[in-house]
């Protein structure tokens, strides 16, 4: 009967901060020791972490500890950067400060565990430290006999909002903005409050507050009409240690700046973003700099006026520099009006053929930022071989935590096995050993500034992600940014517990949902890492021919005898030989090609048969019979926890995965037919195809 | 170097009214006899006549007649009612004044050419007259010795606007409504009297002036917010002879009457409705009445209340008795929620199914308005069964002038020819000699009310329908309202000649290009009367599986070995057997049934052989090949006539043409390709297929 009860709202608005009161017991006397808390600092950030601790230990305790200057010889939580706090600064030596970075964290119990001290080299630092403990008071674990230092992995760990000022959001799945409502920002800053608490608690120190396309209105966020605005977001997010930063319009010179030109290389221009980004940083003295997309999907950008990116990236960076600002430029640039009918031009070589040759030539305060895969976040793609390609140049990664392709919220598809595998894909960049999370976090190539992105997947939805358990996205992806070692299996049980607390039966159970949710997706959607059949534009449900004969350069070519795109260097698009060494045999080889990208690189007969001994025919009637089934499970095994949980919650999640096993039933039942029709292919198990 | 001159503003504004000055010669001599018009009425329709005729005279001739209210023993142009005027009481006996019924009219010209007399029983007989005489005179026939009577053969002759009140156009492919904008009506009266003149001189005199989609602010017109604005209209073409009607919104009892039930038996709905009549009555006394879209594609309706279409429809028609008011009331029922994989629901079966069986239920001024066939406007459907199906009820059919399956305007489509297909389509209603146009012209079953409605392709661009030659599909419907015996070719002609002049080659090209237009966009489109495959929603470009899984009960069901739909008795949904003798024999054979349909009736392989001789798979590819080839034709006919009309109407159809042409190949490649991956059976002529 021991650990920590349930106590939640039913409407999962506070996430997994709710910080369950635990029961009497073992654990409950060992946590209702440090009912003080001692603090010698004022500043900002340090004032967010007292308070969070003391709103959260209130919480799990019941009772809100006694905040005061010094607490020598009492039970207490000592908090304070080195130097400040005679406790702090009496627990950690040396070697424990020199270990700690500007944003990481120490913490220590006593020997007699009358005293945690949490230390750190700022504010930041502390206030990680907090949430730390907090993490291990609400996932039940011991606090005594704490010895450990933390520093975050990748320097920037960063949030893209693709929120539009009219209050909608791109792609978002979880109801409006928070940020933004008929042009204006929001009346409800608590909302943005409660968020930067979400994102810092989780590691987050960086956001970007609006979409990458940027229209009429977001333009003028530059502007004296909306920089007080935005320098409000900025406090807010200052006090969790978050850097805010702006997507800008590539064109803005000539939308808000009356110039009659952008070009990068125009000394008026240049001029111009001097002075842009001195009324910038006179608004906001920390500002984080610039996300752009900048000649791609119809957006403008250097390209107008026949420069290259390494010239538009530049051209910002050194009106930032003084600031210490940087530039994030995005390197989703294709051609989108392709012609469906020619097969020589391969979307997927795009980023690498941008951008590949302008290494060497980007400023050292420019970061690229390069999606996961070659195409756009579907469920299965081949990392990027931009990752790692340029030696000399800033990288980041990003990542879709919203689920554009991955069932908008509506299915369940945790997502962190997926980037899992991303970051510790082996690249070959420098010989064995240049796995993506190495190039990310500059450490292959000691780069200045790298790192995370990733879109956010909230929205103005009590639970902010529509889908109760796609919290565990946000949380996790931040997790990994801190640190791209935690496993995914780890990450999703701290979030369960937090969230709804530590029956066993229940974590069990929702982390097994968690964990086989991608699979479950992958095997009823797209098959064989072909991607993108689904519907045009929402991207929401099965559409095998809705990008076939489009001009975004997404063709599965599925005819009566086979299907896929040939992207071998022999005679294909010659993507395959983007990838070094291993990688490009690997691929290049239909015998050695991993079965789940099969379609990505080849285009084979039906019959072809895969290493799992199934032909791909059969493999796909197969995996979508056991996908739709499989999301029945889903929901057989979340209506096992009826009563384990808030009722409220589980409602919520109950109805999400009831639509997610009837539309899998759609999926499984078009993408079947489909290749049915088109192949004349029976099911060796004789199942109904319509 | 007689006819006419050419005399155009060059954007197409003035239509078939423009009224080209006619060059000096031995017809400028004969018409130029008539300076003078003699009337003695007041009434608001003569006085519309009166200066409509002045207005085209003048135009025509470079003179403004003089308007008198005698003119005997000079030339003259004597025009009135029976009765009014000594010429016209003079000029016409018995015999014709019984012949002339209450819209129609008669010309005459004296012995001597000295004086044209038209009479008519009604203002509005007198101004069809008095646009007949324009339309002789502007298409360059000769007026002397007339001696003439004509009566419209359909009593309604209605425009359907499926304009919303924001502005919008439901299917508009013209720009955005006239008749509104921002929730109210629109400040450009002038605008709408100008689009009266043209549906007047084409013969139209009934339209309703809302969307019969009807949402919130459009509930609204049958309010006293918005009753006054609706009489403005009412004014307007009341002068033209054109009754007004409102689209309703079924629920209005509970959205703007307070009740809170629609349920057509209720005494209180019925009361309501009631009340709601004497209302619109009080305010526009001649108001024609209510056009209704019940229970179909998620409108409200009967169904609700487990009341049926008669009892809906009846007890509308019961409030509007006391006033002659009459109930038009859709047949577009069917199942819009249709599971693809259910092969036994079949949408074509809808309408006769859901409509047959309550014959003679209907009270005797409600009109059901039944389109021209079974699905929805494609380019090629079989007649609908339903039209002639209930003798003991009062019909009329639907046809859309606006192209929304048939090019949307950027397309060249004259839809004339598929409309007299139609009305000659022999229905063995009632034996031999029951085709469609003697259903709805009353005359099989003598109904008391019957007639033409068509959904208007206007909007505010400056040539009203987008396509300056879509004009003719607007022009042709109306005179084909007022006479279905008119030839396709005859009506194209009159409004070439009333639009460009009398340019003898160019009056033989665009002649040429508006009767093979229809035949061109059929062979690049969906083959074989099949339909549907085009991009959802917006229904533009081709999109072979657009609606194969949808949920709309449009299918194809194509695969590896053939295409088609088994509509037949024997084997498929039984549609077939909704027609009568002759007909049903010829749909329900494969043998008998007419290529053009046999994929809306037949599922075949697609190495069956057409009465043409070529295989389905090889027509597919022919007709796209060539349609293709005759789109680009089609523009190089119109560019000879460079020069030889003015260049801003030549340049706006140039460029339509071009983007046609264009998109003419995009339709071709898609449907080839798809079919040819499908199918594997390669071009006979070994074209190029993707």
């Amino acid at each position: 009967m021991g650990g920590t009860t349930l106590h939640q709202s039913g409407d999962g608005y506070q996430a997994w901060l709710g910080f369950h009161r635990i029961a009497p017991g073992e654990l409950y006397d060992q946590y209702a020791v440090y009912n003080r808390i001692t603090v010698t600092e004022k500043d900002d950030i340090v004032r967010t972490a007292i308070s969070e601790l003391s709103r959260g230990i209130a919480s799990i305790l019941g009772n809100e500890p006694e905040v005061a200057e010094s607490g020598v010889g009492v039970p207490c939580i000592a908090i304070g950067t080195f130097g400040s706090n005679p406790i702090v600064d009496r627990t950690f030596g040396n070697d424990t400060r020199s270990a700690v970075g500007p944003e990481g964290f120490a913490i220590k119990s006593d020997k007699d565990n009358r005293c945690i001290a949490i230390g750190a080299s700022s504010g930041s630092g502390i206030l990680y430290g907090v949430f730390h403990l907090l993490r291990l008071m609400s996932t039940g674990a011991t606090i005594d006999k704490l010895d450990l230092v933390e520093n975050p992995v990748n320097m920037l760990r960063m949030i893209n909002q693709w929120d539009n000022i009219d209050g909608s959001i791109e792609r978002g799945y979880a109801g409006k903005s928070i940020f933004y409502a008929n042009n204006r920002i929001t009346g409800d800053l608590e909302r943005v409050r409660d968020y930067a608490r979400l994102l810092a608690s989780s590691g987050i120190n960086a956001i970007s507050i609006n979409n990458v396309n940027v229209h009429k209105y977001e333009s003028m966020l530059l502007t004296q009409e909306y920089l007080p605005d935005v320098a409000k977001f900025a406090a807010i997010f200052r006090s969790y240690g978050i850097k805010l930063f702006l997507s800008i319009n590539y064109a803005s010179p000539l939308e808000i700046g009356g110039l009659s030109t952008a070009d990068p290389l125009d000394p008026a221009v240049r001029e111009w973003w001097r002075g842009k980004a001195a009324e910038v940083y006179a608004a906001i003295p920390d500002f984080g700099g610039f996300l752009v997309k900048a000649d791609s999907e119809n957006r403008p950008g250097p390209f107008t006026y026949d420069r290259d990116h390494a010239d538009g990236s530049n051209m910002l960076a050194e009106a930032l520099k003084p600031y210490g600002g940087i530039v994030i430029w995005r390197c989703f640039v294709y051609n989108c009006k392709q012609d469906w009918r020619d097969r020589t031009t391969d979307r997927a070589r795009a980023a690498y053929d941008h951008f590949k040759l302008l290494d060497g030539r980007f400023m050292d305060n420019v970061i690229l930022q390069v999606k996961n895969g070659p195409m756009d976040f579907q469920v299965r793609e081949p990392v990027s071989p931009l990752i790692g390609a340029m030696e000399a140049t800033n990288q980041m990664i990003e990542f879709q935590i919203t689920q554009e392709y991955t069932g908008q919220q509506r299915h369940l598809c945790y997502l962190i096995p997926q980037w899992k595998e991303v970051l510790d894909f082996e690249t070959y960049a420098k010989g064995e050993g240049s796995s993506i999370k190495r190039i990310v976090d500059g450490s292959l190539y000691g780069n200045r500034f790298s790192g995370f992105a990733a879109v956010s997947n909230i929205g103005n939805d009590a639970n902010w992600t529509g889908h109760l358990l796609a919290q565990a996205n946000l949380y996790g992806y931040g997790r990994l940014a801190w640190n791209p070692e935690l496993a995914a299996e780890g990450i999703a049980e701290e979030w369960i517990r937090q969230t709804f607390g530590g029956n066993e039966k229940l974590v069990r159970t929702i982390l097994g949902m968690l964990m086989e949710s991608w699979s479950i997706y992958e095997s009823y959607t797209a098959p064989l890492g072909v991607g993108w059949m689904v519907n045009p534009d929402h991207h929401y449900g099965p559409n095998v021919d809705g990008y076939e004969y489009s001009k975004w350069g997404t063709y599965h070519f599925a005819d009566c005898y086979g299907i896929g795109v040939d992207r071998t260097q022999a005679s294909g698009t010659g993507y395959a030989a983007q990838y070094r060494g291993a990688n490009y045999d690997r691929y290049e080889s239909v015998e050695s090609c991993p079965d789940e990208l099969l379609l990505f690189f080849h285009h084979v007969p039906y019959a072809h048969v895969l290493h799992s001994g199934k032909t791909v025919i059969q493999h796909i009637y197969d995996t979508h019979f056991e996908g739709a089934e499989r999301a029945e499970q889903l929901k057989a095994k979340w209506d096992s926890l009826t009563g384990s949980m808030d009722e409220g919650l589980h409602k919520q999640v109950a109805s999400r995965l009831a639509e997610q096993a009837e539309h899998a039933k759609e999926w499984r039942d078009m993408i079947n037919t489909y290749f049915y029709r088109k192949s004349g292919i029976a099911d060796q198990l004789g199942r109904k195809i319509y």
